[in-house]
């Protein structure tokens, strides 16, 4: 018995405390019977596996954007872009996660770099994907042979399993950032992946200012009666800046005169969204872009789930637990779940910010949950 | 027995022909006894109530515009507009719906009209609503206090349960057309009515550009956070034209470039849809705007439930089961359930046909239906 | 143009009142102008078209089930069943309907009767269906070639568009209700028919103590996994009657205990629903059954759409709007749309109501709306 | 820098293969700062992140049920249950996954052991279970005050955040298996976990045949009109086997008279559904009972999503990707995501499986994928 414990990876101690029974050599060898069984009892682990509230393994952490870039174009000039490795793309690791490139324990984040000239091969998943874009302009991403524009202040959602490639038109490098479900679909083994064509064709490698989605899809309320069924993920491929800031601007000047469709007091949000259903743009990635007016601060809430955020413009203070931080343009930072998270603008700019998180997930199965601060500003 | 079958509405008369009984006397008794008892067996009504398909009660019908208008301008001179009254609206009367108001069974069409420096009272009822308007500018519909400008080519729905007025704040008179489910709401009897002010505050009498449901709602792909949940019929109160003919003009231009998003060759159409679920504009009205090229034609189809066309732009033929129609800008025209439709541009200039029908009362019921012709253009 | 408007539908009339433009030779000749164009203003229509609240053609009406049987009875003696005629079904006429076959504006209501031995050819509808048998037994209804077997208290419902033929196996006539939403498919010009074989085949017409259906379907919480979709419409072709009363007496039973699952003090409820979906069985018609206790009454309720109620057992007294009646088995009796109602179960025992109704239309729509009594007993 | 970098979890070797850069020591620089500042490339980790289909982490294996039922028993004499402990509950882990007590990456599965006269304190989580009793009797488990008798053959779903506790009522020990979704909870961290009351009241503690939830819930195809909503999981709170059996036996039978309802030839299957929506129990487990004729076998299939079976009767074999296991009364085994399955009856009597899988989770995420094998019985 005690041969084949040794190979088995559970490893029990008997504990005291609460609900533990008394040390013993019956419980001793009843646990060497557990582990050679490969059991494991709930009783000695309940506290960790079944919290009052999650308690969650990430960290808050912040990730400035100068660093973020500079090591970026270094790997421009040291690593080449192609099949095998497919994107120059590098992910935030989250401290508390082991190493492992999650940015939470859902969501991948990470910033791509693409040299002028470059072209990222094409590929498809079952990982739903975005892009959102800081600053910078110049890369085409050709989603199913329809080449996209991506210039700063556009969001680019890329449902699962739609063909893909990158490439840059300019005499630039470009950065911008990725945001995917990999660790949710490799946690839950639910992952596809192939690889399609090395090279797209030269009609693909066009430079349109606006994509044949948007010009079928971009049209507020107005949709083709050539389609007319709700999608799992959105058919629009771009949503421009020009759009988004205009929403936000309209949120706060409404608020000056007198109508509730803000957020908060000074705190206008946008959600991207599906138009096919109104819903969120991917089944497992919520993306907003919020707005602090200069002076002005979200409520403090927590969530279930975990968001990422990246610094659209503006500076400000963001507080996620007991971490606090000046942020500005790129920074971008983790909210672990049920931590509590605030923001506050500058004296003197308007602050935005870009934030993608995961409750669509725990939307569809119930489980979401927020709860605001009161009144007194704690949680 | 006689006396009371005199005062029942219920008249049977002994038939011949097949799955009839034969006529007797006692066969004549028992069928006065249906009439007092208010009784009426199946077997003399089936023919009727259950034909193969629908037979439409209505007939295909055309209103010319100028005519519309002319009689719609007389009335301005002679019809004031105010409480008890409501609305100076002139409704299409299907010829064969023994003179009602009704320009389908289940739709209200009308033309309406106001003079400069009209308002029409506030009031409220549960039947859905829509503005279109052919020409003109000058119209300001108020919906919960939010003034919406009416120009030419906009669409301007109106969920049912909203307070709404409407005030002409030009120097010249304008028209516009009305589409209500009156009719159905009438035969279900499912309507609600409550008149409100009789005047709306100055505040309320004000002519932006822009109205605030636009301001919120009318970024293609965003919603507000503040308001994320599904709706049954659109926050949005303005579909403006400048989106609508630029979703119609891609449509065709991507056809053009080999791509596969018209209807059918050289026929686009969009639907005005809900930001917040990608469905109809209203539970039970579907609005759409079609555009055929010209030279173009539709495919020739029928289907379950009845429309109403307005001829936005353009000249053009319509054919709608025996009727042939040559057709012009601001022509009204009816298609009743289940009676073959097709139109054709002229060969110099695109058609714009808006069109209107209830077919989201049918797809709620699981019961729509539609056929299209055969190669060969027969149904 | 006189001659013109002499052929017109349209009769307009120039009236006085709020609301109504002053009558004076110019208005005269508009109207005749209307008449001609087939137009009618909403000034001269909108009292009666766009009420305060529905006010319903139709008006409560009772009828006895010894006249409906004794009638019936009759009819199966002098009327055959075959092709052509279809069916023995005598439908109620509702007083204030124009003598059509309608209980009520949107549903049919009708006694079938079948002899012993005769059979009723096959065919299939659009329409919905259902049978209910308040006493008798001896048939079986043959549903897509599923012998359903037919007894007293069973609910036997039948989706648009399944094939189906009955025949009477036993050596009784034998008596059941059918609903159907033929008026609204008639009014909404929305129905299809066919006819079927004369005469099934011997493997039909079979008398199976259960059905296929109920051996698929008919076991609480548990669907095969060969089918998991959601179907518009329930796949079980029938409740049977010990299943219904066993959950109307489990509901006394814990509200005496203590539970709250009744629909009201002493009343009991419970309705038919589509397993695939917990949704009503039809699309288009609601259906349940009530139990009051012995001296139990119901609250006072008024809800948008009509219903058609059956005694199944017991006796009470109901009132619908200013109507009052003394009910006893197999009564029948219509409450129109917007019109109070409330039942009272005698003193000696337990009424059994049957109910059918429009409901599913309307919440479909959104448009459905209840309104209950306050304490004061008054609507 | 050496420094901040060796407090990293993040640690990067230079590789070689395609996609890979040349090493060099720039690069190896690249790695040091991408190690300081919490980053990790694609490049190196696409092909484990990111496999052409899922790779499970679990791996098949097979739990013999007498052992289970032997160290349970063990546990029943050494180990308390009580506050703290909460449950004398014994979890299958599965040997690739760290000794974790994870059945699969997502559920959780236990054996439960109650002695005669124990009670297991009252809890509530926000983690889905259920209960299935391969033998035995004499507990009740009593959620939100409602007791539930615990019989062989017994499905028990409990939905969230219900309160719950067990007492066993009988002279004998009980075992039983419990199913959650513990992991996936506690991996998305999104649980919640609430202590009740130590001791249920005597009112609670009653021992009744059926539980209020089956007096309410527990009739096919009825549902109480005091409640109508579509709830995320049922109000339903025991399937009985009686229930269950007959709708095998059913499937078998018409299976045998020439209609199609089983899954394949040969092989029944029932799911365990939510009556109010038809759709699964639980957000995010579906549970299934499969029963095989003798000599019967399922398709060879595998499916995104990992599965936990027990045999509840009968004995054969299985094949879990490459393992193969003889099985009888009460074994179970786990099917990894991805890993092909079938399972083949002896040829002496029927082989039941009760099953359990995340199946919802995918679904709700537009994700789950099913893979049948081809003629050849290869996958």
């Amino acid at each position: 018995m005690s041969n084949a414990s040794a190979l088995s990876p559970v490893r029990l101690k008997m504990q005291a405390g609460p609900g533990q029974p008394e040390p013993s050599p019956a419980l001793e060898q009843l646990y060497r019977g557990f582990e050679q069984e490969l059991l494991v009892p709930l009783w000695t682990e309940i506290g960790d596996l079944m919290p009052p509230h999650p308690r969650s393994k990430a960290s808050p952490h912040l990730w400035r954007w100068d660093r973020l870039v500079d090591l970026a174009s270094q790997a421009g000039r040291l690593v080449p872009v192609g099949r095998g490795g497919e994107r120059r793309a590098i992910a935030l690791a989250n401290p508390s996660l082991g190493g492992k490139p999650y940015a939470t324990p859902t969501l991948w984040a990470a910033i791509q770099y693409l040299m002028p000239g470059e072209n990222a091969p094409e590929h498809r998943h079952s990982q739903h994907a975005f892009r959102f874009v800081v600053e910078g302009e110049g890369v085409w991403t050709v989603v199913g042979g329809d080449a996209v524009r991506m210039s700063r202040g556009d969001f680019l959602p890329q449902a699962g399993m739609n063909w893909h490639a990158h490439h840059n038109a300019a005499t630039e490098p470009m950065a911008w950032i990725d945001g995917l479900d990999i660790p949710f679909s490799y946690y839950t083994e639910s992952q596809f992946f192939e690889f399609g064509r090395h090279q797209l064709s030269p009609a693909e490698m066009t430079t349109p200012e606006r994509s044949r989605s948007e010009r079928v899809w971009g049209h507020p309320g107005l949709r083709p009666v050539s389609q007319t069924e709700a999608l799992p993920a959105t058919p629009l491929l771009a949503y421009r800046w020009v759009d988004t800031d205009r929403a936000l601007t309209e949120q706060l000047a409404l608020e000056d005169e007198g109508h509730a469709v803000t957020l908060s007091h000074g705190h206008a949000a946008v959600r991207f969204t599906n138009p096919t259903s109104g819903r969120d743009v991917l089944p497992t990635i919520r993306t907003e872009m919020h707005r602090l007016r200069a002076g002005g601060r979200t409520r403090t809430w927590r969530e279930v789930g975990s968001s990422v955020f990246q610094v659209f413009e503006g500076q400000g203070t963001v507080r996620v637990g007991e971490q606090q931080w000046a942020v500005a343009r790129g920074d971008m930072f983790v909210v672990p779940s049920w931590v509590p998270f605030c923001a506050e603008a500058g004296a003197d700019a308007a602050l935005d910010l870009f934030r993608f998180n995961d409750a669509p997930i725990f939307e569809a199965l119930h489980t979401h949950r927020v709860q605001f601060d009161g009144d007194s500003g704690a949680v």
